[in-house]
């Protein structure tokens, strides 16, 4: 997936673009966008955002969005997203215990 | 990855708060929080940013924090984040056709 | 121009949906906004924004909209901006002195 | 205010890095900082965050470095945000019309 989206971006002569500053301000842009579908609605509401087919459509969309620039972001700074995350989730099973059963 | 954060939160008993709408709020905030190591670099810099060890580890953490946000989001909304992309990518290479040879 | 907010949006009857967090959330969206016509400028262009009509439009207009956030938030929380802007700046001059002449 | 700030910015000779750009992305940031202290409230628990002297301060804090930025902004590229405003609100008292009484 990482492979076609630097091929897309590639083919269209985007990468001058495409500095690592950029994909972090067009990252921010979209999350901000996927909030904003969310902005005015009550926790209830926001859990069954996607019974509505044209609200399940800009979710999709958003997150594909999100993802594109992150991969991208990360294809430029030659970051692997996944390996940082698993040390990420290591460091925190140690900084935040579980909860004792029944606390 | 996406099975071991819901069981990293699950076991914290942190699910109450991981409506779609916080979960979205905090993926933006951790985006801005990328963003923010950027934002007085010149482009030049920013593309050297990995040189420095710390900036490379602070790179890391937020790309992971970015990225447990958008898997736990998609999973309390059942969406499947590559399918999403992968239908995007079909879609712009309708919209955005590859420049020109030479152009 | 803060009362003229409070009143437009009691006359449209939106009080309900002005919770502080779904104003800052809004106010986070608008400054999003703002940054996604300068996302892949570079500085020189970033500078020179103003001198297309259209673009100078955009920033007036995400800029009228972050302004509004900001005053609707402080007006639900009685937080008094420009207050709260004199004591950072006296703490900042504490914290970051003048550069010498000459340096 | 605005002036106080020019000065506050020449006088540490931070100048070259508020381009419109970095100023619009500082924005950004400070607007998600804000959001952050929200992010995993109930609105209920969000109406009352002044009640707590470490929030209000962390509120009062993060409105101050909001204000600061789209300031120093407004300063860089001579837009007048309070006339940016007024402007929008008049062209929103036509966009939505108020209630009927008893709507």
């Amino acid at each position: 997936m990482q492979r076609r989206l630097v091929e897309f971006a590639a083919a269209r002569e985007w990468e001058p673009y495409h500095t690592p500053k950029n994909l972090a301000a067009a990252l921010s842009v979209e999350a901000s966008e996927l909030l904003e579908i969310f902005q005015w609605l009550t926790p209830e509401q926001s859990a069954r955002v996607m019974e509505d087919p044209e609200s399940a459509h800009r979710v999709r969309d958003e997150v594909a969005d999100v993802l594109a620039y992150l991969l991208q972001f990360c294809d430029v700074l030659g970051v692997d997203a996944l390996s940082a995350l698993a040390e990420k989730i290591d460091r925190n099973e140690l900084r935040f215990p579980r909860s004792a059963p029944g606390a």
